[in-house]
């Protein structure tokens, strides 16, 4: 996710890194070659005028707004999902560090405040596709969670092993163990719904529409706008192409929120502020936050 | 559900397999057609201008971003339930894994297990309207869903019965009975919604009207360009023709999510990924994932 | 509802039954009137073009698109509250089924059934304002229920008498009484949701400004299109007021979901609904269920 | 609350009482003087035409638009958290008539009654930011509701306090206690909603924006189509200028829901529909329900 | 925010505190004084046509309107949690006076307030980023809560600890323990909804995008306009210059809604809601509500 500080409205103008532009500019071009090249050789036997284009205009509106809206949707659900991983894990916290009795040793702190971290790590990589370990959490559960297929799903069930095992010890009662059972079920919505979100794209078949339209319209602009505007085409169409265009590009990120493009969720930095929302709580050391690049990019 | 590899921006104009396009050929071909047609008989004595075309744009703009986001809905609220479906199924075994006291046996939890796998199954085949065994269950059991109208609410049901044993055999309080029972409630939310999407349509009315709307604009618009355009009409109005007639005929896929066709949602894969996520968690081994076939479609 | 088979794209659009042209026939056929009129009279010298009914489309998108919106919302809320009824009607057999001890007799099974049938039935001529008998109650209950001016309420209150009956007896400790009580909780809602659509309509402001606005626009229509389009502006003119009026008419139906109109929700169909989902549980011989006349529609 | 009974499709267009007309009427016959001055005038030097004008179009859509949905939402939420409030009592009465052992005599049953009823009258006044007298209460508990700033929160806490009375009395056991407790954390949130939506308004800013803009346009509107149309100008400009200046007036009313103007909420006749709604329950008598005046407006 | 009391139609039309108009008037100036340029220039060789621009006005609809309600959205979704924090802060206040056994002394009660209220004061702080005293604190919480680095969650931290002393002094059974532990799952939610808001822009791109069509749009407008309505055209560009403007630099205020810009959330007279609500319900005396200045901007 990109973090830029706000900036002076006229400075916003010509922003280069945290824009779109550099990676379509080979697009744009082609489109500006495109305009110079209809503009120079004259009225072209091949009409178009704008009007008649105008008409393509309301299926770009359905198309581009939907398409939009639902990827923006997509990309803010799974923040509101990561957000709900912080609140869960801090009440988790909170209720383990003050329900059971006698309460909980310093180590046994740590191994609640590891198993919660551990399970926005692995929710991470699991999203991302990749492979990491999760060192801090004891080898034998380690173990267990590095044999599944799933593994947050394999960690939540080590808090839920836990849980029996305190209340096994008598340090909880039936009551105080639904109560702290609730708040794993909240985590397996959190889970669940990153998993729906990461396993359902927006159907396929809209991107593809999309896709055509957007660059069938930008090519069809030059010859629509060449004989009302004449040298002014050039500035006219790829204007409105980049508009249309970068939107585009933008939606494909956002749709697909838990990647690793400019514009995704910066999931690293939410892991490590899942970690540090429960060691607070247990008064533990803080490791320290993650800082955006110098691209003004946090992963 | 189509789950094709995201493609290169310039490959995925000329997409063929996930496309729409292949399924209204035809339909394009006819106006392509008339287009020709109409360029050929010079000036029309029935005169037709983009203008007053474009005053029908605002009810088809109506129309389809209705239609669109309404069958989008749908298919959305669908996916999420059986997102659901899958949280819940993990929830409870979580708790049938964890809370009784002695623990069940391996039988008991593969027990457990095979009653959420059938309430997936059945819940898939009722919304499919057809028809399958569910062999996995006891003999017992499975004589009474067969039986049932409403398979899935039969299941279910037995996963109240089998808690109602537990808590008379003294494995669970009462208190942690109501835990797990709320999950049934749940789960029972989930059949409802899923009946709910499959027994109430979009109301007809709305599909007559786009349908109509969508394909006389169609027929209007060659007559409407032609004296503008002359033989660029074609081009154009094909192409604004197959951004409705594409759109009319996705939607009306969508609508009804639960179908087998290309853009509904993958049951087959749901099912079989509720029945990988509750052995899992049981420690038992796992029966492959669903693959998409060679046209990147998933069932 | 009308509940019409899937058709055809092409036989879709030459459908008669389930459409709204035939309610709307004398109005286009007015229009119709009107249009050729104005064209036979040659240029009148009251000028119009369409640029400036253009203007008027984004009040009327504005108008027509909230309406429309909205008046589904309250269509499909008010599907939602029914499945919910039918949900949380399951959910309470299935608790009453299997928690209270000793175990209910057959008789009582029914009792509870016949309760929560005679709920959907009373919310429903609630709903309809029509008079219904509750025959299938016991003469005691169905007493209080007659007299009652808000019957569904009373019913209600009947569930809950039964419970504290149930727990009187000690067939049921606190704690699951808490349990069945918090599905009291939820039918109250249905109850509550249901009387909020059916007693708040859209304001009535909304009805009139589009209403007017659509009549005018397509009085002027004709007048507007004559000039350019000669002899093609009767059917150019009478198509865009179709759009318009058929959208006002059904919006007009979708947004009281109660009624008895073509489009309205299937209200004696979801009673029976439920009326099945409860006796299935409860093992009992199922009534048939209710099926669309020959028109297709869904009472 | 207009609500006024269903008419034919034909006299809703003249419908005078329950439409905005009255209200705007001066301003319309402004813009209609203004129109027939423009065209009166002859050819200005001052030249304007309506396709520029459409280009506000755009920027008056989204205003519009906006505006519109987020009043209509504040007037629905509101509707919604008055609807909880009779959901709710409803559901808290069915509670204190069924759980308490002993049972409640009749005057403790109209106490509970007495004290919802003075929930709702309060948070009427306390909306309206009207004075009234809570009459129904006891002596004491009036006197403390009548002194408090917040006066529905105090009664809120009344409601607490007998329900701690019950418990200290034994007749409710901890469990049943904090299931009433739930209801009361519920009215609690129908309180904290409704003051939201009273205390905050749409941002300020909206309104002038929208309201200069409907105006300036209004303003210009003659001059750009008195070219085209001339004598057909004063109808087609008041036409659009209406629709404009009412939608403005309507959604400026609906953004406060809770006022006294003629599409707001009917505080008054909820209330009572409150009142009604806990004595059924209680066996009790009951006020009539408050009846729309002869204008169709329910208080 | 801005709280203006409400103005007749007239005088709203001139009204300069609480527009955005002043912020911006500098640009507004510029385009004016470059319409005038255009106009005065004569037919320049740079043609352009209002046409070909409206092109330009379907992304912009799709920006802006997708970047309004998205702000909007999430000012709303602050001040909903902000209701939530007074709503819920109510209901642990009322549970904690009525439920424990025995009662709260006079300095206890004050004591719970007291956390409340430091709870909102120190969320209010954090979302500003800016530091501030918690001096109605205890000095043993102070300290703590002082050292940490998200002061808020140590606050709910400080209310679970008192709720755990509660419980071991026997004044509060597991049940009623829960009861009130729920009410911190939802305070630790709404801490979570507002750090979510702050801590994630809207992605942004769209801030960039957005701004440079809404600039480059202006730039070009009187180019467009001046061929056609010669000296109207610094008028009307200006006017549609002043919509787009406006509207982005409005949308930039409310998309972080807990800033100190004129539009933003009045966080201080939140805070001391919360504290003037709790101290009420404990019967405290009340310290004044905050009131906006002479500019009518409540902080």
């Amino acid at each position: 996710m990109i973090v830029r500080p706000r900036l002076h409205w006229l400075r916003m103008l010509f922003v280069w890194r945290g824009s779109v532009v550099p990676r379509i500019l080979w697009r744009l071009g082609f489109f500006l070659a495109l305009s110079c090249l209809v503009v120079a050789m004259g009225p072209p036997s091949f009409r178009l005028e704008p009007g008649p284009l105008g008409l393509v205009g309301v299926a770009l509106a359905i198309f581009l707004g939907f398409r939009n809206s639902t990827a923006y949707d997509r990309f803010w659900e799974g923040r509101k999902l990561w957000g709900s991983l912080v609140i869960v894990s801090r009440s988790f916290t909170r209720q383990a560090l003050t329900l059971p009795t006698p309460a909980l040793t310093r180590d046994e702190r740590r191994g609640v405040c590891d198993r919660l971290s551990a399970l926005a790590l692995t929710l991470n990589h699991q999203l991302r596709q990749t492979q990491a370990d999760v060192t801090t959490l004891s080898s034998g559960v380690r173990e267990h969670v590095l044999r599944a297929e799933h593994r947050p799903a394999r960690v939540l069930m080590g808090l839920a092993e836990w849980l029996s095992e305190q209340r096994r010890q008598g340090r909880l009662s039936d009551l105080l163990v639904t109560s702290l059972d609730e708040n794993l079920n909240r985590l397996s919505e959190v889970l669940g719904g990153c998993e729906r979100i990461a396993a359902t794209p927006i159907p396929y078949v809209y991107s593809v529409m999309l896709h055509r339209t957007v660059y069938l319209y930008s090519l069809l602009l030059p010859f629509a706008l060449a004989g009302g505007l004449g040298w002014a085409t050039p500035l006219v169409s790829v204007f409105i192409s980049y508009t249309f265009i970068a939107l585009d590009t933008v939606t494909a990120e956002l749709e697909d929120p838990f990647g690793t493009e400019p514009n995704d969720l910066p999931l690293d930095a939410l892991t490590r502020h899942v970690e540090r929302a429960v060691l607070e709580l247990a008064g533990e050391p803080l490791p320290p936050a993650l800082q955006p690049d110098e691209r003004f990019v946090l992963t």
